[in-house]
């Protein structure tokens, strides 16, 4: 499977143009089912236990699954969140990295869905789970 | 109507322990409905072409329906969010506040649900809207 | 406030075009905020104590939702649903009719958003609230 | 793995209990995942066009995700929906069976997650997809 943009094109895309999260995000690995990008938390992430907050766990999902539609349909930034839903499910574990697996559902003309399980590093069970949907800009 | 906590209490509390957010959230009223809540964005919170992020919109509306809560059930900061949906419905103005406005539903035993609808500071149209449920830890 | 369609001509397409839920569903009134609809309730909707079911409940606020975005856009019917979420928060009233509160948030060129808050009728505290994106078709 | 219920159980259970529905699903197999259920629709579900309704597809997933809870916990009809939320992506095929298949995310002390995809029969891409929270009721 062939992608419109790759891991690095998209961690450069995050260096260049997200830099309140570029160093914080890594996109691991483009899959065939979307993508993995791990979340390597600051101060600013935690709350009181050193357990990530549950805003930087939708930030999270949210750029994750915008990442893996744009390794898709190429470069257009104007893709934007119309819908998002999230379930906080477990406590994250405490000072570890997150990792987010998204897969892609949809990559219609108008709308792209696509939904994502987050895990501590090293855990087997999801601490949340979300899916988005985004508007993709007319050509 | 009384209340658990007023907007002073609530204030002092996230001065307190909210570090993250203290100089950019300020509880401006609690209402016979919820809370309305403000957002002063800084620049972390901006995107190109100065309007809010959407995870910040997140954010603000995940703080705003807790916030709501501790007003009705007093200070159980361990009240978690177990799920969020949010609609992104128009771009938010450049360069302004915004006000999220919270309409608690239910505050049940264990399980709290609230909404919200957040605006532009002085426009009349929404910009986004949320709805979440929180766990309430037993006594 | 005029209106594309009012309810009589809700009502009116309701018969016509709905056959499953035309002796379920009544349009009581258009309103400036959205609209709100009926259900009353027959065998098939109930759970053991007489009240209505979840599943019943959805399909009260999808097409409550729906007949207000038509009662602002007219008689497009190809409008569909894209994305739904609902909260249950309360039991029903055994043996008694639900009433639904749309409240329109958006009507855009492409995408429609409403929520609604349903109430088991003569009570004052909501059952149940839904929020509903609907995707309109080009002219 | 072994199961609290199999598929042999659900469906004596839904023969028994579901007099609604007793027709029109069938639980084809208890997975390691979580459950896959079949609908078999029958007039009343359907749209013009002999496609499955919006509320069809709700009510399947809300069923599907019930049966598997109750795979892993036993006979507990009391577990009841909190909150649920359903895209629809594409167009059912014309008088095809549904294939729900759910996974399961949680199964707490109080809470369970599940979500599903689901798919016309015979085909790869999932119409639907849908993600529920059932509250468990104590012992």
């Amino acid at each position: 499977m062939t992608f419109a943009l790759d891991a690095d094109a998209l961690n450069a895309f995050l260096q260049d143009d997200f830099w309140q999260v570029k160093d914080t995000l890594i996109i691991e690995e483009v899959t065939d089912e979307g993508v993995i990008v791990r979340l390597k938390p600051t101060e600013e992430h935690l709350r009181p236990g050193a357990t990530v907050s549950g805003p930087t766990m939708f930030m999270l999902a949210d750029c994750a699954v915008y990442f893996a539609i744009l390794s898709r349909i190429g470069m257009k930034p104007l893709t934007v969140t119309t819908n998002a839903s999230i379930d906080y499910m477990r406590k994250p574990a405490a000072n570890a990295d997150l990792l987010c697996h998204v897969r892609l559902l949809k990559i219609g003309r108008v709308l792209a869905v696509g939904d994502c399980l987050i895990y501590s590093d090293g855990k087997s069970e999801p601490v949340a789970t979300a899916r988005m949907t985004y508007s993709i800009p007319p050509e």
